[in-house]
């Protein structure tokens, strides 16, 4: 049994491990983390699991954690994990981050989109990126494991097999992205209130949004050359839910066939990948509350572009969901385990 | 392994019960009915099912199903069921029926409420009403299964214990009901359009919705009177979920703790039913995709009255869920399996 | 022209001030009260004004206020139009409070149920209670006006007639009542975020909150009897709009004709409130964006009861409409001046 | 007084020109065409309506009504516009189409994109695309304007400058354009059940939809060359707005102050038209019910492009409202009356 423990608890990334590692057969939440709710019983913040989770809140004392758990998720803002994390701790505790912490390998481009310091740069290189799909068998072996953003993991999926197989001229590269607002986190912020979300729609972080570095890296590397492209989120008035809709210009004449071969190349065997038939737009309802990631695409001969969806729950593939699926690489559990969640609709 | 046949799956209450029984280590689904997408695939309809449902829908032919499955559950409008249940059916097999067919147990007053011929009296007496927390014996023994309906499920577990103790005046009972839209249907009509119930809220039927004389006959088995009450249902800009906020006069002097023994009397040991503490209201949100009830009440001296509120997925306990309850129970299996939903927030 | 000053120009009441102020034809906006963006520009707050309003906010200084307007609206939290007003300020301007300050005439109740100590109790017997359509002559003549809530304003108008006409038992009196999250104001609290909300109903305040005795003493006035009734608000995800279900014990045996009648006898010439035909029921986006109240009713002979249903908007009828109404009334201007406001649909 | 027919009065787009003409100062509707309802009352339909509008829905006489009123509102689908008109109905009445029929010059584009037949081809020539903003000298002497579609209106207002003054790339165009839901109609239909589209985003038409070629038209008499742009709709939850994000890449290099001195030159007198500041992105919650256009835009360096965004109603200002302003102009009316709408918020 891995015995777990999240700092950050009940923000809604760490509500959703909660949900997640509470039905897992081979992991037990050892602490529950939250500053700001600490002695105060977690199903009291939470009520949805009443007479689930008995455990209380608990400070964020990261020495004293690693010395009781085999593994602890930092679902924090940025900046805490790396000013927390050490030697000694990961040489009794493995990590898997939910910030942005060791997303991105240099750490000048980290403080420049962040605005923060970063505390340990030293561990950065060690960092394993957790995008399991990827790099699965660097993160069997890691220590320390960057789980990557929500927008991050569905606009790199999306596109990461003709990246990689350079079917897409990437400096054309354009990713339209929608989110959910609990993505926004759980903080008691005007913006975020129902009455400025319902019944709106917005772009925001227009051509500034921090996910954008983390993409171009990790695209940069399928394509085997620098990238720079253009990410815009936007806010949408449901809870749960990212799409990306990304755009590139055909660097060939390919047909549907083609292109869905080229995703299967990669994602046939993949459990959590589903790439949809012709003419299908992933929908991120059918994703809801589940691991899936949903991909479609359309070939546009008039304009010789592409334009590839896909959609994920930002809270499960986009965060919680993802870093359990870390966890069990990194312990070697069944890759699926407690992840076998069927999307709810409606 | 339960073989299970559904008729009517590709409903929201069909659709929620694929989505459990999928999950569901001592049950598979044999048979997909839905007259409407005969020869589809059930994963082009429910289009979260890719990947995971491999059947195509079938026809309704309940004889044919019969004599291929242990069960059938019947998730279809009023009169279907009756109309196609016989004895060499139920020799075969067993039903659960989510209809409204074999709830109520005076024909005439099924045919006064539901304006239609009931085509199966015969069985009306046979038929158990499946509400497991109060009939859970009787369910155990049953070849068919009268399914509750979601507004009755949560107004009469609200007020059962009380009405049981002869603590509330029944003839003051007044429950005020609330429901996300799911409950309306999968049908194509004009008031379940998004633009329609989207900030908006209204009452319907009025002083004539189907379920009162259900809630009415139950809660008058628990009273041991006959019971007359105002039930009012309305549409709320949700996809899930009930609230039923019930009203009644106190017949004595009791305290909060005095009350709350009362429901612990009957639910301290119901996985499913969770009393909430003092002061606590319960919300739908922290019910939502799972099988719980949530129940919260308050004490008005000023009024003398009490005011009771449960909370429950109308798909789930109001549906599939208290369906596949049923269908454990009925089968010798943990009446919890496949229902180990943790509620998802938000 | 009527010089209007706003103190709390930027909660969601005073938005919709600036909204219905800005297109009225004899009134015009001098301040734009807002303690929290003094110096900024209103438009800055509300982008919706961009271009519309000019003005910038300012502070909440009523003295220097009472010297340049002829009228102080107060859309303020409890306890601070109390805390400012005096004689030199009422000789100068009229005053409009949207809070809750002097609309009890008992100070003793108001300070049991706010919770705080009222500062200015010699105005409460001269405040007028302003409800138009029921208080109209004394509205007129005011210096001061009580502007009624919101779940009061659509309680009170809904029951009125048949309270006045003694066709109802008040001790019978339950309402049941669902508001759009407006209500909650824009402050940035945590149980106002989409994510809480969205998806989600509850009922809160149960047996306690503030707007009971407003309306127990209102309907007690129409009544001529003390009144103590059951008020149950729910938080609805919508952003506005408020229904209220009522059900009492009829004490004659009428018809709905004849009910009918007692409304008309009412209402018939009220601009402002559309009594629906039989078997209709109100539907809040039906009056949304408007100063309608729509109310409907039906008898229920099974019980003995009836139940009526009133809808509002409840920032405009129910806030800054009904203060505009008051105004007009005040001024000697067309009551319905700016308030020709068609609901929107969808 | 301009006396107005309306052929498709109980679509939304016909029940937001029965809102906005019903308080037309210089307008009164004398046709409620309607084919689904004639002989009911209009108010039954919207009731919304109720006692403000008395009229009765009537069938979709054009000959009739081209004897009776001095315009004609056609908010039907495609192909009826063109089937009824002729040179006898012009010549006794105007006639403003809110259809695609007279949108597109070329015939042959319009049947290969809608799939029907043209019917009155001789009248395209004569058509004006009724655009005010860009059109408006055209439009004051038109007998019969074509109203355009509500993506439409949204993505070229954004552009128009920028193309028209060669600032960027045609060649490089991207509309990823995001809509309410009452974009769709009132049509019973599955996919716009509440259940469907609420807690969901996703793409349609990619590639395909019929609004692209209009846009491409239009947007190629800016630039002054043959365009091919991509445009992506997405069906968002929520009522209202439409949200257009335009990526192109800029033709030399420019500062923000530059491009905003351009969209100054053609929209600085624009009453409808909002260009916001610097890093403001427009959200349609600020436009909710009025008649504007909010612009705004990002200059990103880094990938040398620019990312425009609008945002209208689309019931509004992509529908009933350009088809009310582009009445006012062809009657000689303020272009503004009975558009004088402050955006509601929230």
């Amino acid at each position: 049994m891995v015995k777990a423990g999240i700092i950050g608890a009940t923000g809604y990334a760490g509500g959703e491990l909660v949900r997640i590692l509470s039905k897992h057969k081979d992991a037990e939440i050892k602490w529950y983390g939250s500053r700001s709710y600490i002695g105060q019983k977690y199903a009291d913040v939470y009520k949805n699991m009443f007479q689930i989770v008995d455990g209380e809140c608990m400070d964020d004392n990261m020495e004293e954690l690693a010395s009781q758990v085999d593994v602890i998720f930092t679902a924090t803002p940025q900046g805490l994990c790396a000013s927390l994390v050490s030697e000694e701790i990961l040489s009794k505790t493995k990590i898997i981050d939910l910030s942005a912490d060791f997303r991105l390998k240099d750490v000048n481009v980290y403080e420049e989109w962040y605005k923060i310091e970063h505390k340990a740069p030293q561990f950065i290189e060690e960092a394993v990126y957790g995008l399991c799909e990827i790099n699965r068998e660097e993160v069997k072996k890691a220590r320390l494991v960057a789980n990557p953003g929500c927008y991050t993991t569905c606009s790199i999926l999306t596109a990461y097999p003709l990246a990689k197989e350079g079917l897409i001229d990437m400096s054309t590269l354009i990713i339209d992205a929608k989110s959910g607002t609990s993505g926004a986190g759980r903080g008691a912020k005007l913006p975020n209130l129902f009455c400025e979300v319902n019944e709106n729609i917005k772009a925001y972080g227009v051509a500034s949004h921090r996910h954008t570095p983390e993409i171009e890296e990790q695209l940069g590397y399928a394509a085997g050359e620098k990238v720079l492209l253009s990410f815009t989120p936007h806010l949408v008035p449901m809870n749960r839910g990212i799409l990306a809709t990304e755009y590139a210009s055909l660097k060939k004449n390919v047909s549907w066939d083609e292109v869905k071969a080229v995703y299967d190349k990669y994602y046939a065997d993949e459990k959590f990948i589903r790439v949809l038939g012709k003419d299908e737009c992933p929908e991120t309802k059918w994703v809801e509350g589940s691991n899936y990631v949903d991909i479609g695409f359309k070939i546009d001969p008039r304009t010789n572009r592409i334009i590839m969806m896909g959609a994920i729950d930002n809270l499960v593939k986009g965060a919680a969901g993802q870093a359990v699926q870390n966890m069990n690489l990194m312990f070697g559990l069944d890759e699926c385990e407690g992840l076998d969640l069927v999307p709810m609709f409606p």
